[in-house]
């Protein structure tokens, strides 16, 4: 099955202790399209601006992914700068310019409206919605957020969430939600709008995913040296619906084993700049990494 | 084979959101010896002041605890006063009055000198070594620290190190042993030292074992209530060093699962004030919730 992702490409400038780059490649649909086109056919709905240059993404093209829906407007593509701190467990962002992405309003063709998986980026709540009003019929819709909706568009997003099967969210987002720190409660209250399910990225401390019937936890892929975080969550995202894309049924063994692949592909990301790490990985890379996981995480009877 | 724990015996006064107790039975050693109860029997080496009634850790004796290594000395038990915070994820320690722990110079008895397993508590480092001149063919010897040995007994901490077998320390105890804020270079650092394992516990966020050809992680045991997070790093150890008490083997797989054992321990000290759960605990339910454990963690080919 494919997938269809509504999110931004962008030009990052990004420093952390290990360096600096300027006008990367990056973007929400961007890192999420590079970790799940190791897996499924992905299409890309995103604008970007008249200075773009599609040649940046046509490794992404070469794996399959269809980029029929990228926008080119006029004006400059969303640019982001951020500074992380010395241990790159926080961040500043210096800048974000939304450029032609303020502008962006997305008609889905026909095809579009019926994909089978949708994966709705930290984009405006409002925008979500105009992407979920057209899209009928899809077996699974995961969706993302940032705090600055859930400060300032608390009602509208909350109002997505039950029309999305999956929400992935950060700690410090889901505790900013439901104003609840233990991250059990917080996932138990968000699921009552509405969702599935409610991932909840912890990043080098994994993940917790909160059903209504069950729980599962999940450590995350323990690496000693990390270059760039950002696009980390995106391709935990992109890993997740790209496993699910291909696997015989949407249940919730396919979810847990989708959130080994997410933070298999987010422990990639964070090897190098932006999405340079993706450029060159290969499925076998990933799934011996996907072994290594498993050696790393077995005890007995688990 | 049986445990001999080095460790407090002590009377906690302590404050959390969730209510107040003072002068309750705490201290490493009875959360320890608490916690292995269930898999082997312990003896405890401890100091007690004359103001102790033994008849507090009766529980223990019933279950095969030996506390003849219990030294009244005259004066008072060891007292600790601790408020957490509102998300219990940090606490402050307001007093500590070590009484006669002060004084407490243990020479242990010939069969104590033989033990098969020894867990040292937090204690002294001075301590800890004069405990490990003493002991000889030890099969398994865990022990532990705290902030406060790190800051002012830093090369003691370290001299002791390449005389057990696990060090136990949680993530920022690990970081201010090392300057490594990663915690899997913190791990390889201190393994430098010359344990064969660094087991770092990270409270709700898991735990990180390094060895030198290998790396295991395993998330916490997810809770949505917590009642008093005191104890719960000593009653891991209790459960970690009960499990491989009565482990067939001393090797890395006893290890990994003696910590999901540890994190099962923990996860039940939490849910009331001091060692008040660990009471009337059985061994059923220690084991329903291992098997929980393994169910929330499951995953394909995991």
């Amino acid at each position: 099955m494919s997938i269809l992702v509504v999110g931004s490409v962008a030009y990052d400038t990004i420093r952390t202790p290990t360096g600096e780059v300027q006008d990367a490649l990056g973007g929400s649909a961007t890192y999420f399209s590079a970790a799940a086109s190791f897996f499924a056919p992905v299409k890309i709905i995103a604008a970007i601006g008249d200075d773009f240059s599609r040649e940046q993404l046509s490794f992404l093209g070469e794996r399959g992914t269809d980029l029929d829906g990228l926008h080119m407007m006029p004006g400059k593509t969303f640019r982001w700068t951020g500074v992380y701190n010395e241990n790159m467990n926080e961040r500043q962002t210096v800048c974000t310019e939304l450029n032609v992405f303020e502008r962006f309003q997305p008609h889905l063709s026909e095809g579009e409206t019926h994909t089978p998986l949708l994966f709705l980026a930290n984009i405006d709540p409002d925008l979500q919605n105009r992407i979920l009003d057209q899209v009928q019929g899809a077996r699974l819709i995961m969706s993302n957020t940032i705090h600055l909706w859930i400060e300032k568009k608390r009602e509208t997003f909350l109002s997505t969430l039950d029309r999305v099967t999956v929400l992935m969210i950060n700690d410090s987002e889901a505790r900013a939600l439901t104003g609840e720190y233990n991250l059990l409660k917080a996932g138990r209250r968000i699921l009552l709008f509405g969702p599935k399910a409610v991932l909840i990225t912890k990043g080098d401390n994994g993940v917790l995913m909160v059903m209504k019937d069950s729980v599962f936890t999940l450590p995350a892929y323990p690496k000693e040296e990390v270059c760039d975080p950002t696009g980390a969550g995106d391709s935990f995202a992109g890993g997740f619906m790209g496993y699910a894309a291909q696997a015989s049924a949407l249940n919730e063994m396919t979810y847990r084993t989708a959130a080994v692949y997410g933070s298999i592909m987010a422990s990639f990301t964070i090897e190098a700049f932006g999405v340079e790490r993706l450029r060159d990985l290969t499925r076998q890379e990933i799934e011996k990494r996907y072994r290594e996981f498993v050696e790393i995480t077995r005890f007995q009877g688990g």
